[in-house]
């Protein structure tokens, strides 16, 4: 693409840096810009530089927060001793909008991804095994996506976690509540019917 | 979506002002940010604030320019007296592409759509219809998407300049080069007949 001014094409050139934004769109996102009030520019570059460069994360879960220890983990209500193994902070707010868990979180900030660079020494493991060393944890809940690097780091958390007395557990995979049989995929109707539960089990959830 | 960061919500907030950015998307591109060195989010922000403050149009064509008068319009192999009149900046780089094209363009900044609450004092036309008074156009190309907005705009244009001795053309409308008749819809197909050339001049293009 050829510009006819440079400023035009250096925020062009910014932007399509975000995953997902190509040029093209790029360019229709800062002619957006240049037809609103200079104000929402600002407020946009204002917002995210303060984010960037402010941010805090809790020094317990790792998760992101703007104080020293997060609400979840400074509320005096939840169980400090059951912990939810999770990615990064979107897997935090999806499991707290279910409303169906009062335990504390783990954020590893990734997943181990040789593909990626992404290596063990990238994440937040040593202060997750230190918490289980501790005697500080009853039961770690594996709450990682169901891919091979998710299943890479629950398996490497799980050998450095095993020597210490922890019950490690994983969230159920199966059919989706609404889904119909016939749509679903082998492998997970394969381990639904694999790790199938009591009747009057799912009567009480 | 419940942020356990303000820093967070406010960053997500404006980045979700975008077109097509919804809050979802807008969580991940700053999440994103997040994970990159500070300059990275610094870069951006610092572009889109001096691209927003120091930006100028072309006093001629009103096209985006960092000169006072645009590369195209000050440019004296070009046509002055051709001038091809479009929307945005988006449609003068997707002609220049072509490199079938040695005249000006006028860039109207938009096109009259009540809907929008853009009336015809909103864009570039007065410039247009004086240039065009005053003698110094021979031929106006009108090249306005085609959907009700493009065809009211070129029409109040039309009008406008009716008075005066110009010639008014518009861009051929008809099948794409490489499309296939069987899939084009009836009204381009049906206005591709009744505008046919000669044989010899699709020969030469």
């Amino acid at each position: 693409m050829d510009f006819s001014s440079k400023l035009l094409e250096n925020a062009v050139n910014e932007m399509s840096q975000l995953p997902g934004i190509g040029r093209r769109t790029a360019l229709r996102l800062v002619l957006h810009l240049l037809k609103q009030p200079q104000s929402q520019t600002n407020d946009l570059a204002g917002a995210l530089e303060k984010m960037r460069s402010e941010i805090n994360f809790c020094s317990s879960c790792h998760n992101i927060s703007d104080l020293a220890l997060c609400e979840i983990c400074s509320n005096p209500n939840r169980n400090e001793r059951l912990i939810c193994v999770v990615e990064d902070i979107r897997d935090v707010m999806a499991i707290e909008n279910t409303s169906q868990y009062r335990g504390h979180y783990h954020v590893l900030g990734g997943k181990i991804s040789p593909m990626d660079g992404v290596g063990p020494g990238d994440l937040n493991i040593p202060t997750l095994v230190e918490k289980v060393r501790s005697g500080k944890v009853d039961e770690l809940i594996f709450a990682l996506s169901s891919t091979m690097e998710g299943d890479t780091t629950n398996f490497y958390i799980y050998r450095q976690i095993e020597p210490f007395e922890v019950l490690s557990t994983t969230i159920a995979r199966g059919i989706a509540v609404g889904d119909e049989l016939e749509y679903a995929d082998e492998v997970t109707l394969g381990r639904s019917i694999l790790n199938r539960i009591p009747f009057e089990t799912s009567l009480k959830s």
